[in-house]
């Protein structure tokens, strides 16, 4: 085939982008297919774009940025300018910008596909997602988000190809969380006895599995969020990540008026509830979880703790790793389940690559 | 964007096959991008199609094929037909044929797209796959086998993901035989103790979860073929199924010379070989599983009997679910691991109607 010229843009190279950035440099070396064309990078404060849209060097692209990037346009004039690139134009949003979000019904509009990890366009309210997937079309432009759920892991993707082949999803659970995966796995282990909840949320921000204020993990919004757009896909109509039972490991008193350092000094005064809650499930040969599910046949999302069996997958997780179960109606009584690491810069940017190819597959 | 027409013709319409044919007439109703045509269905000993290439009811296929099929032509045929047909064509093999897998080469030659759970193709001989994927271009044909491992389980495009972005495989294992799964879930159990071997696999037979030969079960080399297929993917020149180590689990004696039933009249005489394997792993707190890995440094295939910590999710494995663990540089330390049903008519015709949207999409 002849080869087919296409403009990237990237939004966000921190963590998650910057990798992003070395895998797409591999990516042009390795495809003769596609001609990949960096034609704009930006990261919070500032954009690196030409106004005839040559190429930005992708090996050398965020050195460069950071020397020569001009202060970010407002929106809006990016979005103009990306939609009158001479080639088609994927942008992938490495960001987690809700302003970004809202935006992407106006980007696919103006032919832009649209590559994301993010997961806010996806789990806000529902008249966004549905302008989201009546702005595209199977000759594009595309809007592709495996990452926004398990990171690299095949779960958007998976859930997709049962629900366009026909089968029927009736349940989908799992651990969502990698940073309360790891709490829970430490604080209520199969065997052994965990150690105190507080000391353990302290040492995983230190370790920096947590979020710069553990709360935004403990509130169970993230898991939320990922349960929303998998029951969404599953054909639930959840109106918002807010619209359905997330229970907050947050205690009450410290939700609000504390700093993040201050909240993880009071969190001790709180160890006994958590403690007796492992205590009960223990005594009754279980473990604790939290757990998000929706059940698509009653149309029930929620997000919570759950007491699960010892010889239950969830009970036998390691580390930080999520998994993700599919219950449909050709998989029978035993579920399609999914298991590994779902967050990492590594993985999350694998799952955007891969996402890109089959764009670029489809362009 | 203006309806593709698409040719499809299905070559095998057993057990698979017909259910796939199911899952067709579903998509045809539901895709209103892509006009789907059947032009060609075939079983071992028939084959209905129009010289003018027009239309047979899918919804009525199998039905119309059985009163109305003439008998077979000779595959050169079948592949002139299809080649000079006015639409671009996908062929659907669910057959497990050997000659039909050999002239894939020459049907994408001839611009044919090919979709199959047959994994004969890629697991024979190395110079029949690098002729398979020599003659595939990204602007088709294609050739998509999702169903050659795992029936329905994204294992084939997982993996292809992680390659086709740049990760480094570096081990992957797992359980791959639901029938082997099923045996050795009930005869080691993780508590418990499992009963006679030969009434086991007698019991399988019975259920209709072996071969109607159970020794094609037991001779390893459906794994070894997976194993094969897998191996090539990850960058491994695997020579073919049989050029690395399997391990049958067919007594000697029994090997040849008896029929189907006369083999399980004799196998309760070897009993005491797996016993004396179970008890013994039980004895260092460990089950057997019939294993199937590639070591991809090392270059290592190898099929057969491990022992197994309890703790590991192949200890685990409930059912004839199979289990897939992709080891890799981006993964890290734990793997990621897929599991559920990877046999059964059900979840394999949809790997197989997967593989179709994923090539409809890119024509």
């Amino acid at each position: 085939m002849s080869t087919k010229n296409i403009c990237i843009a990237v939004i966000g190279a921190g963590g998650v982008g910057s990798v992003f950035v070395q895998q797409l440099a591999w990516l042009k070396y390795n495809l003769s297919d596609w001609k990949l064309h960096l034609c704009y990078i930006a990261i919070i404060d500032k954009a690196l774009y030409h106004a005839d849209y040559s190429d930005i060097d992708i090996s050398n692209a965020i050195q460069l940025l950071e020397t020569g990037g001009k202060s970010l346009p407002p929106l809006a004039e990016t979005i103009d300018f990306l939609s009158k690139a001479p080639y088609k134009v994927i942008a992938v949003d490495n960001t987690s910008s809700q302003a970004i979000a809202e935006a992407y019904p106006d980007m696919l509009k103006k032919g832009i596909s649209i590559i994301t990890p993010n997961k806010k366009a996806f789990s806000s309210d529902y008249p966004l997602w549905q302008a989201l997937w009546s702005n595209t079309a199977p000759d594009g432009p595309f809007l592709y988000h495996e990452s926004s759920v398990g990171a690299g892991m095949p779960i958007i993707q998976t859930l997709n190809d049962m629900v366009q082949t026909g089968d029927e999803i009736t349940r989908i659970e799992g651990v969502f969380s990698g940073t309360l995966s790891y709490l829970f796995n430490s604080f209520s282990p199969r065997s052994g006895s965990g150690g105190k909840w507080s000391a353990m949320v302290t040492e995983a921000k230190r370790l920096g599995f947590t979020e710069p204020d553990p709360r935004d993990d403990l509130n169970g919004m993230d898991v939320a969020r990922k349960i929303t757009i998998l029951g969404r896909i599953a054909g639930v109509p959840i109106e918002s990540a807010t619209s359905f039972s997330v229970q907050s490991l947050i205690p009450m008193p410290l939700r609000e008026g504390y700093s993040a350092s201050e909240f993880l000094e009071k969190l001790p005064e709180y160890d006994h509830v958590m403690e007796e809650h492992r205590e009960a499930a223990k005594a009754a040969g279980k473990v604790i979880r939290y757990v998000g599910s929706v059940d698509v046949v009653k149309r029930v999302a929620e997000v919570g703790l759950q007491w699960v069996d010892l010889s239950h997958p969830m009970a036998n997780l390691e580390g930080s790793d999520n998994i993700i179960s599919f219950y449909t109606k050709r998989y029978g009584n035993l579920p399609l389940t999914i298991r590994g690491a779902g967050a990492g810069a590594d993985v999350t940017a694998m799952g955007v690559t891969g996402d890109l190819l089959k764009v670029l597959r489809q362009m």
